[in-house]
């Protein structure tokens, strides 16, 4: 089988949608990290937006790296890099933001993600997660993809009318606000929080920590 | 409740009110931090001048630390990240002055900015405020927001003349001079500054620290 | 003799296939090693795409290096340089991608490149071949060149139809869905992945070692 | 009072003269200083003219750095931002040189520029004083702004008959022909040399410390 | 006598030959060194191509050094200049390559190069020689500047039959297929191979070290 | 006195020709130096060929830094300099090759350059004097700025029959070949070479030393 996506679940990879003007589209996201210096690269020709969307999936993750289980030599002493294949297609755009989230924290875990889940949606420093266009277009491509689960931005309800009934009766469409709740659906399972003890003695005051992992209320 | 602003306070958010050609709009700044190399990152499609308001809100933060009770070692082993969510919408100019100050100092010392306050305003290296363009599309989009206090450029109180009186009576509109004004209502309570003894030994000759947090009279 | 392939199997030196408005033609890529800082240069004016191949192909071997024996010090204590001869011609495109991560390998474990195996595919950060064009002018081009065996994604079998049967006949050509097939028939022999006692004491949690060296299944 | 300049002497804050098509203009130029790792930036919209005049302040400052009682240290452990206000505002052209230079010894000498002071002048390496233009819109503006005290280049003495009389009479117009007359009135007080005891042991050879900081004879 | 070339063999000095639409042309090359951190420098107005050449003929030695005589602290431990006289001639193209790599040996092991002796052809990260475009012009400027022998890549011997007899006979024409010929007839002498106990102990595992300086069978 | 050339011999200030289409100019040259990391920095509007006549003429004196009784410390301690003034001015060209080796020469070493000595003339990497351009409105400049001793390339002696016999009469002309001759000229005394024991002892393998500052035969 080859297909877009893949067939079983795998660290780092996610399954993004894109859409253009000619359609929507299935965008495939990974992740890998090496040995190294903290430093982060991006391959796939992406767009200065898409460039920034990393960026700050990046700083969302590391700002509460604690809640995820991660440590600060998780980030010291590794690289990652991210590329989205299909290397000669210019892609863009700020909706991969959660699932940039979902591809750091399962390659900093470990924890494998799954495979027949797609997602849709801008992410903000804080975890929210925003609006993004084209929701029937990718919708359709996620079901020409044989994905089950689609999870969209709860600003995008509103457009689900839209959306052909066959459609939205053939997949599990999720609303989420934050990115938390993308985490809780599409990792196979919660990465733990650091206890107290294993976090870094070095790192001083400790800012924003309260239950960065659970669901808030909107 | 999926609208434009927070719904509690939060730490490092702020409203800023952004003027374009079809109108006022509310403007959404996030800083996270998270341990770093005392460097700082800004995405969301910024212009230039918006760039450069970004060093000039650190800059001053950094010259005044001491009067915001943040240390040398908080800016040396801390990453910072301002990001300006709704990635796909190109933003520029100079009026986010105070609001990016605010974010900044309220992230470094993790005092939440109140939620229902919104503000505009070029800030000087000085903490000067200093005018700005657009203020009335600007009050009308707080007003629209929902927002309860609006802090405005005491050099654009000439400008109130033109804004229509209910918006002018529907909000607490507040001109300001300098920006310890704008922190002594934007944050939930003052930073308290560092005393000698909390001082970094080893920094030296210390520069300009009288009376930074209490606004000047002018 | 003096053509466009070399005569005898040599490290580094891997023949990669092109494409262009006028034909296939035979593209030589070689990388070397020498005592330096980890750092990676490029030359032989390589387009963007190309470029960010050579970034993919470098982290799919770092993030996988313990499995072909390579260890973090490798990387750390060694330059590498990857050259496409023929230095005034443009180079572009995502379709090196096996051919650089064959090369990259060959140089790092020291093990040398069969000269009669040319190679054309895309490959992601998890070693999966993906699709690549003008698959008939690419082999024409490797049998003007006495090529004996070529790799092509097995996305591409669907194309092969297109091409003359005495072209088809004239060389050993293998779909292949994943890098680790392409190394085992590319390298003179396989590199022997790191026993535990030779990994890095100080390198922490190890991330994806399972089984990457054996052609996975589809 | 709101207007263009500071109403008491501050630190590192200077009156600059900007020469535009449409007349002459106040231009404010701030410095501030934080404990840091030797670095200068700059922001206010500059052209490339107005950001080489900034290096070359800086490399005259630091040239002769022991005759303004600046060590070596100074430098090397404290961040240096150069800002003109009114950000959306470009600004460029080499006439602000002794107003940069003026700011830069008061925010390392913590010593106050006489607020009622306006110059404008390019500089040299060696803090000789040259030739600028606009000399009568500048002077216009100096008055409109009610400055006291203007230092113009003695090359631009010759300019004077083009300016009014009674904008002659109104301001004390002081020609000078190198950057320290201008330190000598513009500066609160002269900083005081390092002692020999208080110079860096580890500095080497000293070069070009003789009389930097008296008017030299054209 | 002030020519275009060198009246005696120096370190470093090495003739190569352009082509230009207007004729052949003489192109001096010079490389020093002095103490540094490793770093290469190069000047005189060189398009992308010849950048890239230096690069290259760089990465060709230093991957070889052990065999030239050159220790990894050599280049660690030096900075190197190419430069290109005539600086306001624009020069590119990837013919100077094996001149480049003459020039680098020379400067780091001292030996001087023979200033009779003029050079054109492509270099490959292999050492092999590529054929070069213009060969008629470039003799005919070596004839002109009183060159007695010129290399020329071994692909260009085809080329010859276009040569004048003329200017065939009053130089000798060598071709080469492996710059080591180049460099065994450029240098007033070979260098000799480090001795493995000249080689740095901390290197690790030693790469391609056979024959590196003896011409290969092609 | 205010004109384009100093009153008196200063350390690194040194004076050049230009020529442009409305004829030849004085263009002074200045560097300092400063404690520091070893760095260069240029400003006064230069193009991209004088960008790199200054990187050349920095390397020249690295190369060649014993024979001018400059250590490996005194670069790697210090930062260079070089402004170019009247920096709204676009420069070009590498006319000014002699004078920008004089003037860093002098700095590094302290030594006073004649105030009265112009010169035009590009270098090589080993100091030798290459052609210039507009040789006769450069000397027409010189005698202008009350100039008493040009030095020009001795490759331009032939353009001096074009020059007027009574600018060549009244002042002394000297053509140079090599950079060793023009510092002969132009320094109030030529500086010392390092004895050996002055050596910084860990630069191993001396490179170059034979009679660097004593005029070469041509
Ligand atoms: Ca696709
Ligand atoms: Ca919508
Ligand atoms: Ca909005
Ligand atoms: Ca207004
Ligand atoms: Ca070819
Ligand atoms: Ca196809
Ligand atoms: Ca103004
Ligand atoms: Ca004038
Ligand atoms: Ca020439
Ligand atoms: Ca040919
Ligand atoms: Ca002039
Ligand atoms: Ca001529």
């Amino acid at each position: 089988r080859h297909g877009e996506t893949e067939a079983e679940d795998m660290v780092g990879v996610v399954t993004g949608l894109a859409w253009t003007q000619v359609g929507g589209e299935i965008l495939t996201i990974e992740s890998v990290s090496s040995p190294g210096k903290g430093q982060i690269k991006h391959t796939g020709k992406l767009g200065d937006v898409m460039q920034e969307s990393i960026a700050a999936a990046l700083s969302f993750v590391r700002s509460r790296a604690e809640s995820f289980g991660i440590s600060t030599e998780d980030f010291a002493k590794r690289d990652l890099h991210v590329h989205l294949p299909e290397g000669a297609t210019p892609k863009d755009g700020p909706s991969a933001g959660i699932a940039l989230v979902t591809s750091l924290v399962s390659v900093l875990t470990n924890i494998p993600i799954r495979h027949d889940v797609a997602m849709t949606g801008e992410v903000t420093l804080r975890g929210r997660v925003l609006e993004i266009g084209g929701l029937k277009e990718k919708l359709l491509a996620a079901l020409r993809a044989g994905i089950k689960t689609v999870l969209i931005p709860k600003d995008n309800e509103k457009d689900l009318v839209e959306v052909p009934e066959n459609v939205r009766h053939a997949m599990k469409i999720i609303p989420v606000a934050h990115v938390s709740e993308v985490l809780g659906i599409a990792l196979q399972h919660m990465p733990e929080p650091l206890k107290i003890d294993e976090k870094n003695a070095h790192e001083g005051r400790i800012v924003e920590d309260n239950g960065a992992t659970s669901p808030l209320a909107h």
